[in-house]
Formats: C-alpha cells, structure tokens, sequence
C-alpha cells in the first residue's frame, strides 16, 4: 500500500471533533443560559412554545433544540399530527436545571462568560507564559484575585463556579480518606461553604471554619449561607498575610493550583506552624500522572491555570515535595476517578 | 433504590465532557498557530528545544505538549537519562502540517480566529434568530459576503477555509454520482477552485469555469492557482445579479446553506435558466437526518449557520423541494458518511 492510499483511507474524524468541541460547549451553554432546561423541567414543549416562553426566534431555538437532541441532552418526541415536543432527559434534569443539588448551572455560566473568552487568548499564554487576564477582560491587576473579583457580580458568578463543582465532587473528595479524628477542621479559601456542609453532613462530630477574604465571607453569609449550620463558622483574613485560625485539620481545596510551588510552600509552612501535633492537611486537586501522559481533564485544567492563575496543576508526587518542604510528612495519595483527588498530610 | 442513590450515581461525564470542549478545540488550535506540528515533522523535540524554537514559553509550552498527548495529537518518548521528546502521529503528520496536502491548518486557523468568536454570540444569535457578526467584529454590512470579506485578509483567510475541507472531502462528493456525461462544469462560488481541481482531476474530459466575485477570483488566480490546469477557467460576477455561464452542469458546493429558502430558489431558477436540456446542478451540503435526530455535526453547523449566515443546514427533502420549486427533476441523494453529502438534480 502506497502513502498516497493510506493517505487517502485516513479520516481525522477526531481532528473534527476536537475542532468541533467549542460548538459543543456553546450549544450546552446557550441552552442553560437561556432557561431550556428550567422551562423542560415543567412540561414537555414545542420548539414554538419554548421560543414564545423565552422570547427567542422560534428558527433559533429549533436549531438549538435540534443540537441539544444530537448531544443526548433532551428527548424528541414526534406525533403524527403535531409538532415535535422536547423534553429533559435525566441527566439534564439532576445537572442543568438550577435548582437540583447536584446543578452544574453556575460552573457551566461561568464557563461560558469568562473561561470562553479567556481560552480566546490561549496561545498568547503559551507565548507568554503567564495569565491573560488583562488581554481578556482589561484588567491589569498585579493581584491575582484582585482580578478574578474585578467586581462583586464577577465575585459572586466566582463563587458560584466554586459552589457548583463540589455539588458532583465534594462527597468523593472528603470521604477519599477517614477524617473523623479530626474535630476542628478550617477550610482555607472555604469560598461559599459548600465543601464545608460537605464535612459536618459527614461527620457530624466536626466543626468546620471557612476562613476566606473578608468580602468573600460576607457574600458567602449572605447568598450562600442564609440558614447557618451552628458546626459551621466564618473567619475572615488574607493567608498569606494574616494569622490563621487553629485547627485540627486544614483544608486547601483548588487553592495550591492556583499558586507557583515558591508561594504554595510559603504557605504550607504557616499552615505547619499553626497546625497542632497530630494534625493535618487536606488538598484537593486534580492530580497529573506521574508520566504526565494524562488524565486529560488535569492536562487542560493546568493550561486553564496558565490562562487564569500563577499556578499548575501538578501529580501526587509534586504535592509530596511541596508538602515535605513544608515539614509535613505520611504523604497518602487518593485517586477518586472523578475530576478531583485528594491528598492528605500529617504533621 | 430511591431517587438520592440514583443522583448519587449518576455521573456527569458527558456533561463535562461538553463543558471542556472548547479547551480542547483551542488546545488543538494553538498547537497549529504556534507551528508545533510543523516543527516536529523535522524531528522529535523536547518541549524545551521547542519553546526555543517558537520563542515560547517553556513552561506553557510543556503543558500544551502534555495535552496534545492526552488528545493522541503528539507521542511523548520518555528516556531515563532525558527530557520528554514530543513527535507527530500520522495523524498530525497528515492533516496538521501546512505543507500537507489533505492540511486542515487552515479550516483551524480560520475556526480558532473568527468562528469561536462568533460563536461567543450564539445565546444572541438564538434569540434574535440572525447572524452576530456586528456583535463579534463591529461589522454591520448587511450584505453577508460584504461582511465575511470585510478586509482582503479575512477573505484571504475565508477562501483558505473553503480550500482546507474540499482537501479531506472534495473527492467523496465529486464521486458521489458519476458526473463524467457532464463535460462543461460551472462551479458557483468555486472560490479557491479546489473542488474544480478535483472536478478535472476525477473526470479529465471536463473543462471547469470557477464562477465567483470579481476580487475573489482575482485572488484565486494569485494565491491559489498559480500553475493554472488548461481546463480550469474563470469567470466574475455576482450569481444573483450576473447572467450565468452557460453549462451542462452547475455545482453549488456549500453555497445554498448561506441562505433562506426564498434566495435559494431564485438562485436555482436561474441556473435552470441557464442550464441545457438534460444538464444538471449538484449541490454539496451536509445533509441533516430526515427526523431531525442528526447528524450532530450538521446540526451543529445549522447553529453556526445561523451565527454567521442568512442560511440552514437542510434535509434532503429541503433540498429536494426547493429544487423541484425551480424545476429541476429526478432529484437523487447520497449520503458519503463524512461531513459533506452530495444531491444531483435534471433538467
């Protein structure tokens, strides 16, 4: 067989789908953003009648619905004498409808109105090697925070991402090892607290501060706390500046990832020098291989750091190293299979 | 099993999975703006010889390395004694590097500059039921094509688009139907003429005009017909405006799906107009199922359609009626199992 013929036989049907996948995203998020899968939840609906509901052409929205059949995300239902009625499958009703437990509603917001346009910029951040933050949105903070929170709404839809992830996570995440002897837990970075409700729902012996920015603490009282667990408390500070409360076990949940290894060990440290003998330290991150070869979610979410951050994602062994450095030692690793693993330090 | 166990098992992957896509479409979209692939067709690299060569980022170009890995874009060889060395598989080999002649470097380039901004609209687009290019580029012609050509680079980088897919597709169209009784072929917005080449090369007794806009054919015949074929020729104008050249068949490859239903047959009664007895048209459109159910690329590229033209993809039977309404006859399908399907019609 010639190179001509092989040539020929070959189909990069998987180049064409990789050049596909950003329509695949944006059909999903279109469909979330605009209330498809709220106003299926309801009842069954025409594309006519779903286009009147939500105020959107009536072509548009059967183009969409159309799509969203193709991705399996609705059911289509054809009567002889009708039109077609779509309809939410399972997966759409317990992921994308905002109110279910388990809604990735808000991560998927969050991707669409900030990641898409921040991936625009991808090949500047290879160049470049840092974040493009400034290219995307105009603002040249030096802060890497000060940035993600250029305003509260950005801060809240922030919050949001974070809340929404461990919705499908978090349970995998802090049962991946038994944290029962420790009793005082503080959640560095504990955002909106839902990795929090996580810990009391599972062990209900601990108590768990969210230590946070102090304007994180009061959005995250106010939108995501209504109804306080009495197990759950807020305390507010910058860790790399101020003290940190005691505890029993620290919780740094996607916050190393965000940070080079020099500022990561800096505040491994403080969490060492507050830590009581016996204690620990909890990270929840996507781990890398240790060859590198994959998973390929961690391998995009460590460009997606590049894009966004001053960090990485890293492997287990990068964690250890960090976590040693920092007088930390029992290093145990935790695959889950799902996005995030876990890896748990002693002191 | 009550409804909690089922969330609780219930998995997202596929949900992720469309939430990730577009950092897998710009992954692939990078690797080729920055010329990995064609740099590593010369040799096997490590990420750091290669972000010398590109004056890259070291470190971010080891990350985009190790996700083309996770995509099966790359191969990593991995010795004890060394750096990671990257090369190319065949299938970037093949369909990557600019040089190749089955290349989608361009439909890439072309998709990472223009289209994923567009499609940053599609919410816009849904709603409004029409084309967002005032929204993505600040353009508000209301003649499409004054808009898709809204400078001499974009149009450039257009026509190498229309050229890129016919490398990998063009042939399975062409050889749809046996089009050898057709001796003088017109191709309506032929473009780069890279459907005519096939058109020769598959049926050497055919001559081909390329029939297109006045600076499109000029750039045709700068850019991408330098050593010109005897039996390519071209001639200018405005199809909805211009007489026609006559001929025994017409092709309109991915032409009708730029507009409405209405344009589209008063296009087709004027190439029956011009057409000979027994003469035909061939139109090259990827072809939506006739439930609607699919194909997911088609529906795919009926939103984007919507995002960036006045048209649709369609049916067979769409196609069928609108041919039949300028009177064409014995309308034939067929389906070639890759993106782009063929539909010959008599008069």
């Amino acid at each position: 067989m010639n190179m001509a013929t092989t040539d020929q036989e070959l189909y990069p049907r998987k180049i064409l789908d990789y050049m596909e996948g950003f329509l695949v995203s944006k059909t999903l998020f279109s469909a979330c953003e605009l209330g498809v899968f709220e106003l299926l939840n309801e009842s069954a609906m025409s594309a006519s009648q779903l286009s009147e509901c939500l105020s959107t052409s009536e072509d548009g929205t059967e183009r969409l619905l159309s799509a969203c059949v193709g991705l399996e995300l609705l059911n289509a239902h054809t009567h002889p004498d009708g039109p077609v009625l779509y309809s939410n499958t399972e997966m759409s009703r317990v992921f994308l409808t905002k109110a279910s437990p388990k809604s990735l509603y808000h991560s998927i917001e969050y991707s669409s109105r900030t990641i898409y346009l921040c991936w625009h910029y991808l090949t500047d951040a290879v160049r470049d090697g840092k974040n493009q933050y400034e290219k995307a949105f105009g603002t040249n903070s030096k802060d890497l925070f000060e940035a993600l929170y250029r305003s509260e709404e950005e801060m809240v839809k922030f919050m949001q991402l974070m809340n929404s992830i461990w919705n499908i996570c978090g349970r995998d995440v802090i049962t991946a090892f038994d944290l029962s002897p420790f009793r005082r837990i503080c959640d560095l970075g504990g955002c909106s607290g839902a990795l929090a409700k996580q810990c009391v729902s599972v062990y209900p012996e601990s108590t768990v501060t969210i230590f946070d920015l102090p304007k994180v603490v009061r959005t995250s009282q106010q939108h995501f706390m209504p109804d306080q667990d009495q197990r759950i408390s807020f305390c507010e500070g910058d860790f790399f500046k101020d003290a940190l409360p005691p505890a029993d076990l620290y919780i740094l949940a996607r916050i190393l990832h965000d940070w080079t290894d020099q500022r990561s060990v800096e505040l491994l440290i403080k969490i060492h020098q507050s830590c009581r003998a016996g204690g620990g330290v909890l990270l929840v991150e996507a781990l890398l291989h240790e060859d590198n070869s994959g998973p390929l979610t961690a391998q995009l979410y460590s460009l997606n750091m590049l894009v966004q951050t001053e960090g990485r994602e890293r492997k287990g062994s990068d964690y250890t190293r960090l976590l040693t450095d920092a007088g930390f030692s029992r290093v145990q690793i935790h695959n889950t299979g799902k996005i995030y693993d876990a890896v748990l330090a002693c002191k």
